[in-house]
């Protein structure tokens, strides 16, 4: 086992080797015209400086905790904590370093074709998204290898707890860090988009717009380095939990064996990603979305292919029987739960592409209702979103029904684990989508000419369904993984009860039910499904707060100094990036604290009130409670967010209704589809994705929770 | 007992009465000028052919499932489900009967006062309220007597299959009802308005506009008729439940005292509901929520006070003793839970009235939003509706726990009927709605004073929040009765495996288990929690394409017909109410076969893929999946929609934003906030009301599942 841990380390470096490599290469492109990299420079500022400011607000959070993870649970938990906090934000702040160089390049390259334009940008995500899955797969290996080197043994509770407090530190970093970025660029877009195309009628990214440079700011912190931080949580706690899973529930010979594996899977997936970004090639035809399919295809079949041996070389045997509970397996019936894996995210982006690719029935059916006004446009988008959930549940029941029935609890563990072992490859076609949607920007306020803004408005439009892709995978990972994450709490319950001795908490705490027919499960589902309202509820307070702030100071710069209209005089940018970073920092507080003090306060109630077998039942079913209407409310809001968006898009080429009028840029049909846009952003960009990393706290909360009082 | 049955008849029989008394005042009211009739006759004549033909559309539907119900469940069942579907259907007929004559004589008596407007108009919505409470205390205790008279136990099958079928018929008329009215309503209004008022720039009700009858029509057919079979069937549903499960769980001697129970509670609370209705006066202030608060209050003392000889005379003695399993109470602990049904929904009023009524926070955020713009007006409205569910959701969680302790699942039952007993009062304060909404349109097209209109305008901005106050109440209820219905399935599948005998279905099904680590359970929530996004994804799309088709004919109207907007000529009201007709009869029909199918489908494939227990154990969690989510996305859309409204309300007498600048009606600010009650009306008046009798629907059909197995 030791070897193959450090084979899973190399492929980690590997894949931070990978990065600097294409980096270096990417800063050997060229960077455009004076003109182009001041604009880029000053994006690059409002970042770096945003960024700055948020780890700085982070880490004083993050420093309280880090001292009471130290006090309750040690000192190997509190490193663990501190280890995921820290590679959660390096992954946000090195892809977004390398995106903000990257948006100035892929801009000039669009100059010449759209395939140099799609080439530059998805490097630039790749790069972001191998570091994800790299930092993840180093950080946790690392860690596990420094544990049981250190004299524990891998199940013993120390390093299960360490392991548990590591997914932690990246969670509760990436929630402020979904949340901060998401106020910021939505702020800044929704508030830029309102007045600037709206009422003044000029052009997104229009340089006279003082809030411009704020959005594209807005587009790195947000959508590249929230994303990021939110896919390193996601990675890193499900393979955290798949551990946690197999060190209780597998007999004994096999524990290591099923420990490693999720590293080893993780491990593999990080090479068939990078041989995957070199399939990513515009064809004749030009479709955008193809190329990135390719791609996508590459990995998933060389993941398909590679997973086999590393079955075969972790167990021995593929036939071999594994006894756990009633339920027995082989290692073929995990190998299948993997490929099951692969084909969910595969449906899963089908599907996402299908609800938010412009030209398909979703998306034209908002660009239809823009045509009789706002209100319709908005109506439909609504539709959309909701019906948008319903097939992914529907492939997400399957997954659970096929990859159960193969191997159970242990077997929808690999399922999920392969899954996001392709973050690699999923997160580049994400990071893509802020670099391209910068190029635009850039390309607009450098004044390049009208094709390279239509170069970049069609990655940028392939960018939206890419984005809604990545959180429909991420959130739909925690649907999948529901049980993974549920039986791990109940497992630790279980396991303290039963050892527990006189004076422990969990002494005589006897069976605890989790059946629907126990009330206090009904009063946790319903209070865990409440979070996820509450917490998307005030998630677009604040960016409506934010965009209103936004609102108000561009129609004051606009008003007292009508040189900007003009174009004689240059306004000014900063105040927005400004105001901004104060109010997301601000707002991002109160909403990431919900899911981190809501399952010890409900826990706490139901103590007070009906004791703790209630107690623990009530905090069980909460977290199935917050999956449960957490899952269709972030894939409503991603999907419904990514329609509305190129649904606006529709109408650039001019978008042709039922009847065969074609409606163009500037219509009324369209200033309706900005609306919608609008109303999309905060949906997709903040409070929607922000969901995935809360489930995940509440989840690892009520883990802590339970080590702490033992 | 016979005597409490027929005492209990006998509340219903008054409460009858009260209805055609009441109805004789309300004719011999001044009916206004011949303009006023006119325009109330051409409303009129729009809704009886719109419910006509929806009746006789359902009636196809229910023929089919009548003879199906005959064939599967025996003749008793059938004409239950005759009852029960008759029985809605009359009082949502009546009710609109009723309220379609009221509307001009709420808006004569609104030309000399506020309160002869608020008196009328309340008056004939309590003419509803208590129809729908009379109409199904009578049918189910008929019935009742009659089946028990018919020389069948109380507690018999035949009694049981037969209430439930009674249930299942009131449910499926309620859906079509429901969806059909409020497709037709908001197609309406939302059509109207976004060509009347944001493109042609007239006001609502203006006659100029030529959906303004089709518009007053859908009040009635939805917000009239559609409401009152929806609150009839959660009525009836609520009480048989607890019917079933005194039934089932109750020791054997108590068992026809706790059936009858539900019922006389029913039984009392219509007499205290009538003498509220005398209590709702317009006070020297002219505050019209005081005036009808008024009321509310005076039935819920008196109703806490009526209760408690109900208790007395049912059980004999207060301190009785009680064992159910491990549970013992008293009738002591059973009053408990009936005065906290009773706090749950003065508290559900409190917390609907805070998020919807104008002046309040929520409301004045989402009009402050509006000075920034559409996008910002419709994220803020997003955002109240999201917070809107947490309160809510508290309270009903805060009810289970309470009635649970104090009397167990009885005791959850026994909340829920006493909370549903108060429908005459609640569903008063609901009808009353739409007569001011059309009072007030009938002032705009005859043209009365605009003094008229304000008053009228007053009455509405408060049926809004009353209108929203029922939904919530509906919903709410279905929360706190999760348990209920989810153990009337449960103890009839626990029956019917241990009675099971070969060759029987159930026979050798075993236990089956419904803890949440078990894969088909949660299989079973997910499953189920999908059903309300999808259903109201449905039901959005709808109204946007009825709406659409709405702004296509107005336009085309006003183009081909310059005459219109000069007031020369006339506008072609009748094709807008034969267009919505046919639309809406056609689109309801889909979606409300979702929640009949889904619950069969998922028991048939998970019967195929994993046996009987597992399927039984979906089909179970499945019930509660569709709850949590409902609930929220219910309260969200009811509660979002009519602050969105009431939103829009607030431009009307000027709203004076932070900054102290006044913002008048046809302002920026105004249009804005249009788009958001645009928004909002398919969100509280189509998909989210919905989501109740869907929920219902979906509990029966498993129940109904259960007798048709065995």
């Amino acid at each position: 086992m030791t070897l193959a841990l450090w084979l899973i380390v190399a492929c980690g470096v590997l894949s931070v080797v990978y990065g600097v490599v294409t980096t270096r290469t990417l800063m050997a492109a060229n960077a455009g015209s004076a003109r182009m990299q001041e604009i880029s420079s000053a994006v690059r500022e409002g970042a770096t400086a945003y960024l700055k400011r948020q780890y700085t607000t982070i880490a004083i959070v993050g420093v309280v905790i880090l001292i009471a993870a130290w006090l309750l649970l040690g000192i190997y938990a509190a490193i663990g904590f501190l280890i995921g906090a820290v590679l959660s934000g390096a992954a946000g702040f090195i892809g977004m370093h390398v995106s903000v160089r990257a948006n100035v390049r892929a801009a000039h390259a669009a100059q010449t074709s759209l395939a140099g334009g799609l080439d530059l940008a998805f490097k630039s995500g790749a790069v972001t998204g191998l570091l994800v899955a790299g930092l993840g797969l180093l950080g946790v290996t690392l860690y596990f290898i420094f544990l049981t080197g250190s004299g524990f043994a891998p199940t013993d509770r120390t390093v299960i707890d360490a392991l548990v407090a590591l997914g932690f530190g990246a969670s509760l970093i990436s929630i402020f860090a979904r949340l901060g970025g998401g106020i910021f660029t939505k702020g800044a877009d929704v508030g830029g988009d309102m007045v600037g195309k709206v009422e003044a009628g000029i052009p997104e990214d229009d340089p006279r717009n003082p809030a411009t440079i704020a959005d594209n700011v807005g587009d790195n912190v947000g959508d590249c380095a929230g994303m990021a931080a939110d896919l390193f949580e996601t990675y890193v706690v499900t393979i955290v939990a798949t551990m946690v899973l197999a060190a209780i529930i597998l007999p004994t010979e096999l524990q290591l064996i099923g420990m490693v594996l999720p590293l080893a899977i993780g491990g593999v997936c990080v090479l068939t990603s990078i041989a995957g970004t070199y399939f990513v090639k515009l064809g004749a035809s030009g479709n955008i979305m193809g190329a990135l399919y390719k791609g996508v295809i590459a990995t998933g079949v060389l993941s398909l292919i590679a997973l086999l041996p590393v079955m075969w070389i972790m167990f021995g045997d593929m036939g071999l029987s594994i006894t756990v509970g009633e339920t027995i397996f082989t290692p073929w019936a995990l190998y299948f739960c993997g490929v099951a894996g692969l084909v969910i995210t595969g449906l899963i982006i089908w599907i996402t592409e299908y609800y938010t690719g412009t030209g398909r029935r979703p998306v034209n059916s908002i660009a239809e209702a823009s045509i009789t006004g706002h209100g319709t446009n908005v109506i439909q988008g609504l539709a959309v979103s909701l019906e948008a959930t319903a097939l992914p549940a529907l492939v997400i029941i399957a997954g659970i029904i096929v990859t159960y029935s193969l191997a159970g609890l242990f077997g929808i563990g690999v399922a999920v684990v392969t899954m996001l072992a392709l973050a690699g490859m999923i997160v580049a076609l994400d990071a893509f989508g802020p670099v391209t949607d910068n190029a635009g920007g850039i390309a607009e306020m450098a004044g390049l000419p009208d094709e390279v803004r239509k170069n970049t408005d069609a990655l940028d439009a392939v960018g939206n369904t890419t984005k809604a892709v990545t959180k429909g995978y991420a959130i739909g990972s925690a649907g999948l993984g529901a049980l993974v994450l549920f039986a791990a709490y109940t497992q630790d319950l279980d396991y303290f009860i039963r050892t527990a001795t006189e004076g422990n908490f969990f002494f005589g705490v006897g069976e605890v039910s989790f059946s629907l027919a126990d009330p206090y499960v009904v009063v946790g589902l319903l209070f865990g499904g409440l979070l996820p309202f509450l917490f998307s509820g005030m998630s677009m307070t604040a960016v409506g707060r934010a965009a209103q702030s936004v609102v108000v100071e561009v129609r004051r710069q606009f008003r007292e100094n009508p040189g900007i209209m003009e174009g004689t005089t240059k306004p000014d940018y900063g105040r927005a990036v400004d105001m901004l970073t104060k109010a997301a920092i601000k707002e991002m507080i109160i909403p990431s604290l919900l899911p981190v003090l809501s399952p010890i306060v409900a826990f706490v109630v139901v103590l007070l009130i009906a004791g703790k077998a209630a107690a623990f039942a009530a905090l069980g079913a909460m977290l199935l409670g917050v999956i449960v209407t957490g899952l269709f409310v972030a894939i409503s809001m991603t999907a419904g967010g990514g329609a509305w968006d190129n649904a606006k898009k529709s109408f650039e080429d001019g978008f042709t209704d039922s009847t065969g009028q074609v409606h163009y840029k500037g219509s009324e049909a369209h200033k309706a589809s900005v609306t919608g846009d609008t109303v999309g952003d905060p949906y997709k960009d903040t409070a929607g994705p922000a969901v995935n990393p809360m489930i995940k706290i509440t989840n690892i909360i009520a883990l802590l929770l339970l080590a702490v009082l033992h």
